[in-house]
């Protein structure tokens, strides 16, 4: 699938920060970032802003904050046209500092919004712009959402300067034909605007809905390593990068970062493709009840998770 | 997805037996068989009747055969409308047995061929049709055949008693829209022919290829159990039922098995997304070479793997 147009954005450190509380080490942040620039992939993604007023400091690692001076020490010294791109989230915005682009190492700044929230995505959405960076929307859990407020938000967003809007499979629900139908509703409500897609692998659909929105136009991807990510986590960056036959892009940096980080990560914490997260999937529902019973010894009784789930008896 | 005529074979213990020489304890048979006759499913594949000429006894478990006698003791005493089914490859039949069919406790028997082996293939359907099986013709590593090939294959077959002929993505290397294109080629050379899916996940397509089938009118499905299954493994079953709306299947009995046997299993016996698999996947390979490698202590070295393969200096 050749298109010139189409972009790649890694998500490991941000969305597998959800699952260590962004604590990965610098050894390893520089290491994605060396075979992610070497690979020849678009952008990546570092992390989230968070206000340490909501996130206090000592909960969670660097990569919850992505202060310009630590992504600067992570970058240093290493060959990159790759794109930085960091992530905040609509409506947990207080005193995070953003300098203007030129003054910092990052160059994206991904707005993450439920429906509900859209008018606070829009007002971070024109502060980033005047500070110069690009930005993205992303519209998250939209399997929830009915159509009516969703195209609100969409025919609101059409009028911001974002150059992005992204399609967010946040539960890992949709299928094939979904996607379409939401890509090209999108597109229908946001004229001129790139659509982007972040899928989830809850059903192992993470990649096939991927291509299902490259094959609508979308031109915005996510990819992970090894699909690391929250629950059952995202489309794998190296099926993407097997699938794209864009010559700028090279497989081996990736499998080599895969062989020596990844799978011996996958030791310590838990991602992929696992029955709970199935089930929330399959229903439709944030994986979080999957997320918390998936740290008890329960862990592995489906039955009584599923039965929990659909008749909760409260 | 409701319809009808759709109807979903687990292959957990023939394509399962591929990567443990078809040992499996008759306790976890039986397991398997009454949880999928409880879940509703309507076929189960019980492993291959091979030859003790090719295949020599004390080299194989008793699924590597399949006699009519060691099913029944697997069978006896439980309730079931479950239908069973053996694989039989068309290119290595010797001295295998088959009685007349109401004689056996195997309703179906699916053969399993390459392109060029189509015509022994059509003497077995012959044979086990005049014996009153169900057949289906599985047409195996299609993605390496050539069109005018495989068309004539089919032409042949479309004269044959078969019921179903199967789209068999051997390589885990079609993508959706390669899939649509294979089964509408399959329904215009097999008119009245029932088309079959049996996907690969080398790339975690195996569950959305097998959706694409049937969007465009596949009716007999195939999954195992967890995706059990040579290599990447198989179409997950379970994913198959919470995606099939039909009432008449109940997912609680799988997920039972898969909490008591599957996911136990998985520390005894490799199977599911790997990489080496991944890169057999994308460059349209047999995994052999793959199995062969995940076997030795080099297992994760992804680079010198993939190099080996495209360019392997003989």
């Amino acid at each position: 699938m050749y298109r010139e147009q189409i972009k790649v954005l890694d998500c490991t450190i941000r969305d597998g920060g959800l699952i260590n509380n962004h604590y990965f080490t610098d050894e390893f942040v520089r290491a994605v970032y060396k075979a992610l620039s070497e690979a020849g992939i678009d952008y990546m993604e570092m992390g989230y802003r968070s206000s340490r007023k909501y996130a206090p400091a000592g909960d969670f690692g660097a990569w919850k904050y992505c202060d310009d001076d630590k992504i600067r020490e992570i970058i240093d010294g290493i060959e990159s046209k790759i794109k930085l791109s960091i992530m905040v989230d609509a409506h947990r915005v207080a005193d995070q500092k953003f300098v203007e682009v030129d003054k910092s190492p990052v160059d994206m700044i991904r707005v993450a919004t439920y429906v509900k929230d859209v008018d606070k995505a829009i007002a971070l959405v024109h502060k980033c712009h005047d500070l110069g960076y690009e930005t993205t929307v992303n519209v998250m859990a939209i399997s929830r959402e009915n159509e009516f407020d969703l195209t609100e938000a969409l025919d609101q967003l059409a009028q911001t300067p974002t150059g992005t809007v992204y399609v967010v499979d946040s539960y890992g629900y949709f299928f094939c034909e979904q996607i379409e139908y939401i890509v090209k509703l999108f597109q229908k409500h946001l004229p001129g605007k790139r659509i982007g897609i972040h899928c989830h692998n809850n059903q192992q659909l993470g990649f096939a809905n991927t291509i299902e929105g490259i094959r609508h136009d979308a031109n915005l991807v996510d990819g992970s390593l090894f699909g690391i990510g929250r629950g059952a986590g995202n489309c794998p960056l190296e099926l993407v990068i097997g699938f794209l036959k864009n010559p700028k892009f090279n497989i081996g940096p990736i499998l080599k970062v895969l062989q020596d980080y990844m799978i011996p990560m996958r030791d310590e914490i838990e991602w992929g493709y696992m029955i709970p997260y199935v089930i929330t999937g399959i229903l439709n529902r944030h994986p979080r009840a999957a997320i918390a019973m998936r740290k008890t010894e329960n862990k592995d009784k489906y039955v009584e998770f599923y039965e929990d789930i659909i008749d909760p008896h409260d």
